[in-house]
């Protein structure tokens, strides 16, 4: 096993001594960069270059070699789960992902497989221990899934929306049948987290992107409870390494507390929390992962660097904080402008660590 | 003047002693209702049927005889204002709003004009003049208005946004313009409102569609501080009847504390939010209004019930809450749905009122 010659990530998630703050993006392997479009163009289509194992592991590592990040994160897409159980992905250019068997039924939720993460997701997999082994220890692997919830919204509108109307009126008429596909998306991720860990990802973020579609009450019950349930059931260690796990709600800044209380090292930030009332909303109990506006990075690099000061100085002194962006990068931004970012992060912060 | 004969709402927004939770919903006139459709149709364009004070009146009045709402809302638009700044606006088919001017450079920030209420928007305040005789006292009159940063996200962007790029880059890197184009804004927004309240309005809300868009710190310095501007130059009553001022920003759930301590007498909820803690965080300083998620509608009459129920329920005893849905409601739901939905508000309600 390939030791971790920069482990800071890792330590940021579980409050340990850092002497920087750590910084990644979501979405950091994608098209704003010049030979990420240079790779997707040779794949041929999204879900090509997703299922590619060796052209994976190549834009994987594009950004940790181009700005230095601490941490990369597997290139694959929120939606391959839905795609495993036969639900049939595709992506059609600027409308997003679209399933050509949406859940429309009971029966249809009833009859969903449990795909084996080593069989149908096994190109993953192999991206997975391709990229560590390509990686060399240079910066730990991110393994990720989507939250049940939010693969449910996929799965039931057959593409992206905007008002959740089928999803929500499955959840809101027949809640047992919602229950029991949330249930299979969170056996589902379960196994794929973990097969993810012993593949080799040294840490796993969940997104919910759309947790923040619903009401308090729903949120709790129709996503966070899966959330804490796949928790419960992830590797917790491999080979005696601490496998941390990172919760993120989009929208959910009102709910922290609760997220909090769930099992999860870490919690992602979108920019709408502001950063310091956060830390004293979770009370110690959990990293936080955040949160610069992604439309920041249209800015210049003065602009920038100071936004990235006041997040810094939001967060205050000691360990707990990975810097991000509170959502992806967007498509057309210019790289330079990322390298601001991740210069500002590593000259300001280490000032926040000198007490350890 | 003609008496309120229901002032229930009035009295919930200032917190005054009522019989029952009043009820009505963000648009209730719209295209959800046949009626509605109909007059639509005869228009030609929404435009149209914005500026025609007959058929305006004509389609607010009809929300108010089906279902017997506690409020009328005037039928507009929130981009009347940039209209009467010259910026050409029109709407196309299922892509929303577009301006044939929007604000490209500092110079055209600076050249906006300052519309006269009575001159260019007048007949808007035909409408006002009009609605008031022909509701005859049945229920208070809305009036409202964007805020000034919905109204420049539109300006800026020319169309919907999903990202705001240009809007944020111009609030990023040009702060003083930004500045300059929502104070212009609060002045016509102020100038508008107060004119509505001349005309006849008996209450006004601000509409903060694009407010949850920002981080909290750009939050309270492009968006609220005009609120609060806006609320300080408000007339407060008309021949001794107080008028209430709602302040709604969708997406704003995190900032309550800051928006009930910027003198608006009611805060709109949207549906994320739960009702019981907004009670507690703001802690008697302002009437809250909402917030029933708007897809619940398309479910059936029992589940209906039961999550108007549970509003109720969350928000307790005693007065300080108006009904209403989380945003608005979805041009596709059913009419029987909604009258569910008030039957159950103006059933369940009382019982949260016996004690005054």
């Amino acid at each position: 096993m390939t030791h971790l010659q920069n482990d800071r990530f890792i330590k940021a998630l579980l409050k340990q001594a850092v002497d920087r703050t750590p910084v990644w993006m979501m979405r950091q392997a994608g098209r704003y960069l010049p030979e990420y479009r240079r790779v997707r163009a040779q794949a041929g289509s999204f879900m090509n270059l997703c299922t590619n194992p060796e052209l994976a592991c190549e834009v994987t590592l594009q950004p940790i070699d181009r700005f230095g990040f601490d941490a990369a994160i597997l290139f694959s897409d929120i939606l391959t789960i839905p795609d495993a159980m036969g639900l049939g992905l595709s992506f059609t250019e600027g409308e997003g992902p679209r399933f050509a068997h949406p859940i429309t039924s009971a029966a249809d939720v009833a009859n969903l497989p449990r795909p084996d993460p080593n069989q149908e997701l096994g190109y993953v997999m192999q991206a997975v221990r391709l990229i560590k082994r390509e990686l060399n220890g240079r910066a730990p692997l991110i393994g990720f899934s989507g939250s049940p919830w939010t693969l449910a919204t996929y799965m039931v509108e057959g593409q992206s929306s905007k008002n959740f109307q089928k999803v929500k009126s499955l959840m809101f008429e027949q809640p047992h049948t919602a229950h029991q596909l949330l249930a299979k998306l969170a056996q589902a991720v379960t196994d794929y987290l973990n097969a993810q860990i012993d593949a080799g990802a040294d840490a796993v973020m969940i997104f919910d992107t759309w947790g923040g579609a619903l009401s308090h009450a729903d949120y709790l019950e129709f996503s966070l409870a899966y959330g804490r349930q796949i928790r419960s059931q992830l590797k917790t260690e491999r080979n005696g390494q601490t496998i941390p796990c990172i919760w993120f709600t989009k929208g959910g800044g009102l709910w922290l507390e609760a997220m909090a209380d769930s099992g999860f090292d870490a919690l992602g930030l979108d920019w709408q929390t502001d950063v310091a009332s956060a830390r004293a909303r979770v009370g110690g109990k959990v990293a936080l992962q955040g949160n610069l506006d992604p439309v920041s990075l249209y800015a210049g690099p003065d602009v920038i660097r100071g936004k990235v000061a006041a997040i810094l100085e939001a967060y205050g002194n000691g360990s707990g904080h990975v810097f991000n962006l509170g959502h992806g990068i967007l498509p057309d931004v210019n790289p330079d402008h990322v390298a601001a970012m991740v210069n500002a992060v590593q000259e300001l912060s280490p000032a926040y660590h000198t007490t350890g």
